[in-house]
């Protein structure tokens, strides 16, 4: 992947990743954690859990994209300027093997900020015996909002 | 969308198709149902959960993307010969709206089905406050597995 | 596919898409010409050429995304003010057989309008031997342009 | 990207490339020639003409989807056997900046490849008065097809 030397617009990139990240729902269900955070590329790690599974008891291919998604988002929302809001417009995830293993480590990158829009790719890698392995690419495409207070984190 | 007739392999569909969304740990986790199961169409529907939600308090969209994947995976499963495995290669979602509501709707429709590769589509509704409103649209390519025990369903 | 009702914010709409279309050579190479034109909804026809194969003789994948992202832009283009302009953001398409024929339809749909995104949907259909069979599905993210000279149409 | 060291199955896999992008007239409309061929990657190169325009006058984004799937698709090709023949189930690109420039640069990478299903993407790089700039990505999905005459390269 990519990984150009961004500047974030402000300073304070990090604390506002970890605020709106803790008020994720959907993460807390995941049982997943902010790993690193740098300008444009941010890292979610989980467990695997019972509560996340498809019929064969890998991770569905939908709580690996939750995860992943908010890794690409976040990695969009570091090079934001104070005050605006994230949203996602489209994904699109490739399962590229089974979701299987212990733990999970997503990876999300911008590939191209912008005012108004922002490419972001995300990997997937699933630890299974110590082994890791890409599992899932994912490419997100993200909208900076300003000037609304429902949508500002 | 398209509503083709299509005819099932399997007079068993509906129970195929119970019998593995019951082995979705995920499912549980979205307190998601399933409601009409018919050939190449399956509906799932869920509440709306503190547990589900992204930093604004609306469904977050890789949540949506999850019940909407199995959607599409059921309708697809549905046209399925018995003992086949479905298994997603990729989707690609657009949320139109937040996710705003008090429950939600998936509607998982088979576009093309094939041997090895089927093609759906996927629309999610949002009701709020009594009124339905198209908030997502997906499309998953989706692989029938056969012959392996392990993904059988 | 969803066709919902849409007004139009210039009563010339169809003279703008006419006179856009008039500026893509891509159109021009496919030999393509323009059917229907209604708020949120183009059709585009082209017949078969050698120039626009695949290795197999069928039309080239990329030669019916190029139909289609026209026809969904323009829909999308339908329900711009005077003045703006269109640019794709990203699209996904999915082949679902060979396209084989003797001539292709393309149509594109607005699903979601916006005053700065707007999502569409495309269906390509062949003819092949008088009958019309769909081969390929598209859906594209358009962004509304406006107070550029250099993107105006 | 990704550049994993990959293996042909065949010897003669960039021959067979040669021969196959030889029979693919939209190539030919687009003015494109072949660059590197690496198992597991392959350049495709061609220069701005005013027959592959959208109405700005920039590449028309169907025909840098058109070069990034071919280029894609011979990516997967390398890692066929002999006797195989390549189609692409999907693809997405997203457009990162327009397409302008005097000649264009597109790079297809594999980045899964497997015995029915290959994972791979593309990059679209503008080369605009010297200088070369990122403008699309693109992932498309492949399908191997064996043992089909009017498939088989």
């Amino acid at each position: 992947m990519h990984q150009p030397d961004f500047k974030p617009k402000d300073a304070a990139y990090a604390a506002r990743v970890r605020d709106s990240f803790a008020l994720q729902g959907a993460m807390a269900t995941l049982g997943a954690s902010l790993g690193d955070i740098a300008p444009g590329r941010v890292v979610i790690e989980l467990p695997w859990a019972a509560g996340l599974t498809q019929q064969h008891g890998f991770l569905h291919a939908g709580m690996v994209a939750t995860a992943l998604d908010s890794a690409c988002g976040y990695a969009g929302f570091t090079l934001m300027p104070e005050g605006a809001g994230v949203l996602t417009i489209e994904f699109k995830i490739n399962l590229l093997a089974p979701a299987k293993g212990q733990s999970f480590r997503m990876v999300g990158q911008v590939i191209k900020p912008g005012r108004t829009i922002t490419v972001t790719e995300g990997r997937a890698y699933a630890i299974d015996d110590g082994r890791e392995k890409l599992i899932a690419t994912l490419g997100a495409t993200l909208m900076t909002i300003t000037g609304r207070d429902d949508v500002k984190n």
